[in-house]
Parts: C-alpha cells; structure tokens; sequence
C-alpha cells in the first residue's frame, strides 16, 4: 500500500510506493565516459593553462596545489553586472542579470571521480575549503546566501568526471531555504527548539532510519526522501552556519562523508548522486533560524510528469528498508 | 551575461544562461529502447488479458476499442485505504495511506508511441476522454485535484513506449497548483482580471515567445522556462476546469498540441518531453481563482546540484530563441 509521508521541515509531499519498484519497462539508458586522458582533462595538475587563474588554492608540502578554487567558465551567474534587484518581473516580464559567484573547486590534482578514492585527511581539506570559500562569500556586503553542490554521475547532471564541486553565491536567499527558514521559524516559535534538533532527536530515538554516527554528526535517511536512499547528514550540536564549521569538526566530517558514499556504492551500481550543503544565509544571527545540513540524493530514477506537474515525488523504496540495507552493507 | 529571471504566475526563479550549452562533456548517454513485439506489449490490441479489466472504453465503428483506459497496476496512491488526512506528521513521523486513484489511458490499440503517429481526430478523441475522466473524478466526493500528464521517452521517465497518458486523482491539492491558485487570487484582487488572462494578453502583444494559435489556443514558450523549448498552452478565453472542454474545442486543441509536438521534433532528436495539464481543483468555483493550461517540458538537461539545492533552473536556451527556432521549423 503506497504511503503518503510529508516532510518534517520543508512540508513537501512524497508518496513511497515500493511496489512501483517493479514495474516493466521498454526503456536501457546507459551512461558512457569518454575518460579524457592526461593531457586532456582541464582539472587535472599540469592542465592549469585550460583553466582559468586561481581564486584559491592549497598547497602542499612539495608545494603543488591540493584543492583549486577557479571561476565557472560556463557560470550561471556573473559578478559582471549590476547587482539584481527583486522588481515585480510580472509588471514588465523583463529580465535582469543574473548577479553572483560561480566557482569550481577541483578537489585533487589527480584524475580522481569519487571522494572515496581521496584519503580522509584530503576529503577534510576540501571540506575546510568549503568552509572558507563560504566564510569569504559571507563577507561580501552584495550577498545574502550561497550554494555548495557536487554533482556525481551523468545521471545526477555532472558534466566533467574529475572530482570538483561547485559554489554559487547569489543575492538572495534560494526558495529552498527560504521554506526552511519558515517552518523552523514557525516550529521555534511555537516549540522554543529548532525544528532540526527535534528532528534529530526523533530519529536517534526511533533509531530506524539511522545510517551512521561518527563524532558530532549523524546520517540518516530522510523520512521523506524523494529519491531511493536519499540520505541527511547534520551536526547534533545546533550550528547555523557551515562556515564556522572548527577545524576539529572537518575530520569527522570527511569520515561520516565517505562511509555513507561507500555505503551507497554497495547498493548502486553506477553511483550518481548530488551533495547539496543547506546553510544559513550569511548574516542570519537568530541561532533558531535554521541548522545547516548536507542533503546527499542518490539519482536513480527520472523525474517525470507527475513530479512536473504536481510537485509530489514518488519514492519506490522505503527510507526505513533503504536505511537498513546501507547500515547491513557497512557490517 | 546571463539572466535572471522570475515566473510571472508561481514566482519561480529560473536563469536564462545560453553559455552554458557549449560546456564540455566527459559523458555520453544512450537511451535504447527494446520495442516489445506485439505478443508483449501489454497495451496493445490482442493483449488485454495482461492488463485490468478497464474503467472506461471508446469504441470505433468495428466495435473494438479506440481508448483504453485501466488502472495503474504500479499504482502511486490506492483506493483501497482509508481517505488520507493532513494531520501535523512531524508530531509522529508516522506514515498515512497514500488515497488517490491512478488511471493508465492507453491512446490508441495500435504500437505507436507519439501523439504525432495519430489521425487528428483520434488525438481530438484521447482529449475528449481526459476530460470525462476529469469529470467523472470531479464529482467524487472524496477528491479534490487530478493530475494528468504524459511522459514520453526515457529522460521523461516513461517505462513503457506504447502511447498512453496518466491521470492521478488525489484528496489534496498539489503544490504546484497552491501556488498558482495564490498568485492568481492575489492578482485578481490587486488587478481585477486573471492573472493568465493578462499574461496571455502579454505575450500576445509582445509575440517574441509565441509559438502558434489554433482557434481558441495559444502555445507560446514559458518567460522562464526550466527547460529548454518549455511550452505553454492556454485556452484564450478565460476557463477554469478542463473538464468543461466542450466537444468544438477538442480539434482546435488537439491541431495546436500536434503542431508544437511537431516543432519540438525538428529541434530535439529523440524528443523526450513531459506533458503535464494543470487545472482548477474539483468544485473551485471562483472564476478568477485559476485558468487551465498545459505545460509542455522537454528533458534535455538532466536537473544537477542546484536545481534540488536551491530550487533554482539553470535553462541553456532563452524562451525567444526557443520560440523562434519553433516558428521557423513549421515555415
């Protein structure tokens, strides 16, 4: 029987139905990589000319680049224009420049595609760059949020396979967290705690959705996902903002990361997924106001019609059998 | 320089960045299709006995079916369950039933797989079932909304090849519909006149984004589209339900839905595309409230990071040159 489940924070609707899980299809899609070779790949040490020059970098000991920050050579947004302004668009249907950062952090030097092939104090190398680009974006009077996403896989919309993330910071705060904002707002004010702690504490209690615990954080399966094995990681300690993010915390961090990617690569076979960080907007102070997350969305099916055109997902497994079979992979 | 860019009717953001089309790629996707011989299509002629018993049928003149229409045996929402309510779920994190009928309307007795492989008049005749399949859901007591979409081709999320369309009748109303239920009522209490209405007077005026008009319809390309070619269709007299499409109308429209089809075929090979008709909910009575229309979104682009992280579309091709490239390929 198919469930309709809401989700705690955002309110959006997902119905599980596993039985849809399977039904027949005409239809193969495979994905091919067309691996560019040394000489070729714009990311990997030796290619810097194709790119570019640096935003950022860190060095390591033998003085070579570990992690690049470079501007987006097909950004989505442009630091080149005026700053956008929030007009009534209907009143006119005209357009404005799409104002903001667009950075790519390559994450190796090395043609490497998944962050488990790099080694854990690496992955909390990226992870401090994350921090600090976001801590950099914060100070910028013209923005008000940014964006930290990795797309893994043609499936899940990447387009070059080695390893590198992705941050736009834009003007205003994205719909995503808006509506996130809202419902915490709400739930403070009705309930005097942030809507994630409780959260969190309801599913370390029920315990069914749990996936992994390594220090200050927790992975679970979202008890709405909208996708198979959609799968949250947030801090226990209440933290509004990734870019205060300790340089303690970055190791356990990259730990719980890996386990969890490594958890997915046993059940999915090409793993694409997207890694989205959830942060506060720079300057919000009201430590109720939200609680920043990592929202890792394995992509195994498409979306279709009904998604489109009703807004509701459709999940064919369950978070609570996805959460078991991750767990029961990592024994 | 890219823009941004806000939907006029649900305030959705979108960037218009027609840079980005020329980024490279590691990755190749082939999408193959095992057509089933016809002894194993289960919605071909002959091979009824694969599907249920069907709710509604439209015979030719011979007697044999035209239009099929069955349940989902891979049903997203069940009628057998209790009626499902909105209760608080993030006081249990319970699950309820997921309500709802799931209809399979099976196009034509013959394997084709596009709207474009029918005669005009059978096209005239599967609309003319949405709607009575649309009436009869509107005078359940226990509905409020259907959704009724086709997904055509695997980026779609199609299974099955053989022409058919989905219609999902449910006890609340979608979220995409909410909102565009508020913004109307907003606007016509600000503005005393539909907010389609005005927009199509609009886009009428401005022509840029115009695709085609066929009798009463107008198809132009959405102002902020998510997709490249993403196309509108609306009625030009102001209509709130599409189940009070009256029998002179169903040609016209379906004339004007095979032409864009038709467009969208000179453009994009293979053409895979949701087609999604968003409608008032049963009983609205209010005339400003909501004014039908059909969305027509083809799946080029897979949706990445940002899209699920921010709720914002990156869309590579502008509405105008989409629309113009739709006009000129139908000269």
């Amino acid at each position: 029987m198919p469930e309709l489940r809401i989700d705690p924070i955002s309110g959006r609707k997902v119905i599980i139905a596993e039985d849809r899980a399977g039904r027949p299809s005409d239809f193969e899609s495979t994905e091919s990589v067309h691996p560019p070779d040394a000489s070729s790949c714009p990311f990997c040490a030796g290619q810097e000319q194709q790119t570019p020059n640096p935003l950022w970098e860190v060095l390591g000991e033998s003085g070579d680049w570990q992690v690049r920050v470079i501007p987006n050579l097909y950004p989505a947004v442009s630091l080149d224009c005026n700053h956008a302004t929030e007009e009534n668009s209907f009143q006119t249907l005209s357009s404005q420049p799409a104002y903001g950062a667009h950075e790519v952090i390559i994450e190796s030097p090395r043609h490497v595609q998944e962050l488990t092939e790099l080694a854990i104090d690496e992955l909390a190398g990226v992870l401090l760059v994350y921090r600090d680009r976001l801590r950099h974006w914060s100070t910028a009077a013209t923005m008000r949020h940014a964006t930290l996403f990795k797309n893994v896989g043609y499936a899940a919309g990447a387009s070059l396979e080695h390893i590198h993330s992705q941050l736009v910071a834009m003007p205003f705060v994205p719909e995503v967290i808006v509506r996130e904002m809202q419902a915490a707002k709400q739930f403070y004010d009705r309930e005097g705690i942030c809507i994630f702690c409780r959260l969190l504490q309801k599913e370390l209690e029920q315990g069914e959705r749990l996936v992994s615990e390594v220090g200050p954080f927790v992975a679970f399966c979202a008890y709405a996902g909208r996708q198979p094995f959609e799968t949250w990681i947030l801090p226990t300690s209440h933290a509004l903002h990734f870019h205060e993010l300790s340089d303690d915390e970055a190791l356990p961090l990259a730990n719980l990361i890996q386990q969890v990617v490594s958890q997915l690569q046993t059940q999915l076979k090409p793993l694409s997924y997207n890694l989205v960080l959830h942060t506060a907007p720079f300057g919000e102070q009201l430590p109720a106001a939200y609680h920043w997350h990592l929202e890792i969305i394995p992509r195994t099916a498409q979306l279709a019609g009904f998604e489109w055109g009703a807004g509701v997902h459709i999940n064919s497994l369950s978070p609570e059998h996805a959460a078991k079979r991750l767990r029961d992979a990592f024994i």
